[in-house]
This record gives structure tokens, C-alpha cells and sequence, in this order.
């Protein structure tokens, strides 16, 4: 019975006609033999949050992840775990959210799976999904691409994502709500492309924050990254929020922020074709790539004085995504 | 700490150009733009059973949902959810019989993902594995294309890998142990398209076992399928183990089994083809496939007399797969 409902529920809201069909595999034709493809499971508690939900999420999570190769995201696939006892209406909720993310980015989810395991303590509800994109431009947009004199624009503000969980979780309190940013950014990059702009790499900001995707960076390119602090866009509430918490902004998870590494001569385009969309609207230059080594990610502050930027260490908030 | 452990695991286990690059989504061509792609949860208990275990059974049966399209399977995606305190050598033994089975099924895990959760009461991890394959035959496999007249064969004896599963859960004992029959079926459904067999359809025999599969293909065509029960192998122990527990082999899940709906007149060359290779030795005619309707399937037995075999009603072992 539960199955055939669950079924039922994830069958009509996705319907198309590829997942239609209902055989072990999709089978569909792509416009291009260049693909990108990527993977995230989504176990973010609570499911619901200012600004999102677990199901939006699974689909901007997986569709960002697939504009960050320059893709044009096409197909995701959809796997659900759900614990005994999960009441049909928030699975309902959590579907409809999927749906309506998925026809805000274009994207079919065209296969699925669902597993019922025992009921425990949690609140019941992982999602998967993959995601297959198509490159249909000539630039290799990759960490291996980035060069000394590239710099780096980051495209809002930071740290939402990961208080706007916290702040549920701990109770905190404040004049206005912190919503998170989740949001699917594949609009402004695909125009960055469409523009010419050479793109040589773009990083999500996800675990780890904006500290974890300058280091891993500056490590694959062996370069290092120099970045202003009063260059990053932190909200007033954000800033409150990580004080009390003894958090640091640079290392908080975000779910619609990326930066770009471009030549600095395509900066100011750039930046143009960014601020013109609503999701990247804050786009800003916080810092360049030197041929310096080693490889590390230096922080300048306002006074002037220069820190490194650590990796953040070990899981600073878990199920934050 | 454990995060760049796992990645250390993960990213040396499967290490390949594509997965190396680690960017937010890989990167790949494929030799052609008609695609097939699957996603599936693993979330079965014993991790480890005779037979099998999470980590190749994760690869086979997404490797398994491609082939039933008639796709070449290429690529695999990864995503690990972890509870806290699960044993490092448990999880390193599962990548390495993931490699193993990605080897020995040459594909290749381009993508992943770790997401570690709050420990409970469980024993700890949940793989899921999407996979896209390319599709280079001109045949459409899909229960859309089965015909009046089709027979359906049968790839060997069913039954195993559930009760391979309850026997470990139950503490039946038997002369021998059970083992599951989880497989790659890749090769022999390879060499049924090479050889120019028109298959119609394929279905892999998981969850609900051989009467879930011939139920949702006679719904499918609006066609009734007739079946032999003598012409359906089950071995003895399974036959036994299933009389011990009040289950019906054809309920039962299978990891390695599928059903392929061919003309008649191909039926004896794929048999052979079918036979030559260990994983579908057992292959054999079944049933056959009439226009009467209401669609149904039937079950025809050794004393002659004729039921409808019903798709199986709710989830007959929980965790199988």
C-alpha cells in the first residue's frame, strides 16, 4: 500500500515522458556527447527552513553542481529513503517543492527509486540525486584551468544557508528571519558563457563554505589565492548570528553562492552580466590569484594585516545539507 | 578527520582521470547521444551476506537497470550516507569490493558524494548508485515494444538472493548455504544484441521477484502472459527455505536474474547464447505472450490447472536490496 501510494505521489508529480515509460533505466537522446555528471545526498534537518526545504535543495544542490562545469543541466534522477512512519502529507510537501524546483531550472527527473527502512529516532526523509548535464561550450571550466592573475569573484553574500539552519536549531532569535540562499544559479552563469566570458573555473559554496572552496582550489592549482576581507558581502543578522555561535562566516555552508575564476581583463563584463540577475545580484571581486608559493589562501583585513585562511577543520555543522 | 579519511578511501579505491579532476560534477564524453541512465538506494541488512554484499550489489544492480535498456553500461555515480562510529575496515571493505565489481563490470565511478549522519541503533550505511550507459543498437527494449507472440525467457533459477538473505536473518540452517545469486548481467545481454536477437524487452528481477516483473510488464501492454511453473527453476534449498518461512520463490527478490520478451523464432538462439555464459547457464523458456485480455499473467502447473499470479501485495522482506 505505502509503496504503491509513494508511487502514486512521485509518479504524478514528476510525470514526463521519459520517466513515464517506467522501465529499470530512462532512456533519452542528449544534443551533445560532452556531459557532465554529479551526485549529492540530501539528509539537511529540518527537512523545512526560512528560505527552503530538503526538496528544493536536492535539485538546486545537484543542478549547481552541474552549471559548475558550464553544463546545461538536462536530467536528474531521484532516489528516496524514507524511515517507516513518515507522514504521507510532508512527503507530499517535499515532492511538490521537487517539482516546482525542477521546472524553475528545466530539468526532468526522468528515474527513481524509493527504499523503506525502519522507523528511528530521526525525522525519515534522505534524497539523492544525480544529475546529467550537457557542455556545449569550448571552455574546460575546472580547477586545472585557473592561472596566476585570475581573479576571483564571488557572487553574494555569504554564510545564510548554514545560519538559517542554526538559527532554527538553537532557538536563536532575531528582528528579521534568516532565510537561506538556496537558489539554482545556472541563469547567470550560462550567460556568463553565452557572453564569451573566458570562465576558467566556478566553485560552489557549499560544506565548508567559502574557506573550504578557496583552499581546495589554491591546492589543485598550486597557486596562491589572496582575498580582501571587506570585499565579502556578510549580512548584519548572519554576522550576529555567527557570533553567538562562535562560528566564522568564511566557513559556513551556502546552498546559491559560487565563485568564478576569470582573466581580469573579462572582470568588469562579468560582473555586469552577474549583477543583472536577482541570484547574483551581490556578485563582487574579492581577491586574484598569484603565481606565489606555496600554494595557500591568504585573508587581507580592513586594517591591512594579512592571515591565512585555513581549511576549515572537521565538520562544523552536520546535516546542513 | 573522518571526512578526509573517506575521501582518502574513496578517491584512491576508485581513482580514474575523470574522478581525479574533482570538481563539483565530472566532466566525460560519451561515444553517443542516446543514453540510458538508473539511480538505486542500497540500504540491505547484513551488509555482508553469502554471496554478496552491499558494495558490488550497489554496482551490479545499477550496472543490471542499464543493460534492461539494452545500454553499454560506462559510468557510475556514488553517494555514501554514514552513520557515526560505523567501523573504518567495514567501510574499507565495502569500496573494495565496489572496485572490484566497477572492474569487473568495466565502469567506471566518476562522481560521489559522503554525507555522515547521527548514529542510532543501525548498522550504518546506505549506498546509492546512479549510472548512465549508452545505447549503440537500434532496438527499442522497453515493455512498450513486447509483442503477441513473444516468449519470455527465464535467465536461471530464482529466489536466491532473498532467501540467501533470510536464512541469515532467520538462522536457517541447511546442508549447504544459501548463496545469492547477485550478478553483472551485462555480458550475455551484450552478446544477445551483437548476435542481432530482437529483443523486445528486459526486465531485471529484483524486488517482488519474478511475479512483480511479468505483472508490470502484462499492465504495461495491456497483454496477458502465460507461465509453466514446472519451467521455472528453484532450487531445492530455496524451495525449502521458502516453505519454512511461507513465502512463494516467486515473490522472492533475485540480484542476477532478468526476463527477456524475444519473437519466437529467435528463442533457440538466444537460449544458446544465453547458456554459454556462467551467469545465465540456466536459461530457459518460460511463458509466452497472447493478446487476450483482461492483461494478466498465469500461472500454468504441473498438473495442468491454471491461476492468475498475482502481483505480490506489500513488501515481502524489508532491506533486501
Amino acid at each position: 500500500m505505502t509503496h504503491q501510494l509513494i508511487e502514486n505521489v512521485f509518479g504524478k508529480a514528476f510525470s514526463n515522458p521519459i520517466l513515464d515509460a517506467r522501465h529499470d533505466s530512462a532512456q533519452f537522446p542528449v544534443p551533445s556527447t560532452n556531459l557532465a555528471m554529479t551526485t549529492d545526498s540530501y539528509v539537511v534537518r529540518p527537512l523545512f527552513f526560512p528560505g527552503g526545504d530538503i526538496g528544493s535543495m536536492a535539485v538546486y544542490g545537484t543542478v549547481n553542481d552541474l552549471v559548475m562545469s558550464g553544463a546545461h543541466p538536462l536530467y536528474l534522477s531521484c532516489a528516496f529513503i524514507i524511515q517507516e512512519g513518515m507522514p504521507m502529507e510532508t512527503l507530499k510537501r517535499v515532492v511538490s517543492s521537487m517539482r516546482t524546483a525542477a521546472e524553475q531550472c528545466g530539468v526532468q527527473i526522468i528515474t527513481g527509486d524509493t527504499k523503506v527502512v525502519e522507523r528511528n529516532e530521526g525525522d525519515g526523509l534522505f534524497i539523492n540525486t544525480s544529475g546529467i548535464g550537457v557542455i556545449e561550450s569550448a571552455l574546460k571550466i575546472a580547477p586545472q584551468s585557473v592561472r596566476p592573475g585570475d581573479v576571483v569573484l564571488l557572487s553574494g553574500d555569504i554564510g545564510r544557508h548554514g545560519m538559517a539552519i542554526m538559527a532554527v536549531r538553537e532557538g536563536l532569535q532575531f528582528d528579521s528571519v534568516i532565510e537561506s540562499d538556496s537558489a539554482p544559479v545556472h541563469e547567470p552563469v550560462l550567460r556568463l558563457i553565452s557572453a564569451g566570458i573566458e570562465i576558467h573555473c566556478l566553485r560552489d559554496l557549499t560544506r565548508g563554505g567559502l574557506a573550504a572552496a578557496l583552499n581546495e582550489i589554491s591546492e589543485s592549482v598550486k597557486a596562491r589565492i589572496s582575498v580582501e576581507e571587506q570585499s565579502i558581502p556578510v549580512r548584519e543578522d548572519v554576522h550576529a548570528a555567527c557570533e553567538i555561535l562562535g562560528m566564522d562566516a568564511l566557513h559556513v555552508a551556502n546552498e546559491g553562492r559560487f565563485i568564478a575564476f576569470i582573466p581580469a581583463r573579462d572582470a568588469t563584463s562579468a560582473l555586469q552580466i552577474l549583477q543583472q540577475h536577482p541570484v547574483s545580484v551581490g556578485s563582487t571581486v574579492i581577491g586574484t590569484v598569484s603565481e606565489t608559493l606555496p600554494p595557500m589562501v591568504t585573508l587581507k583585513s580592513a586594517i591591512g594585516t594579512s592571515r591565512i585562511l585555513d581549511m576549515p577543520s572537521g565538520e562544523q555543522l552536520p546535516r546542513i545539507c
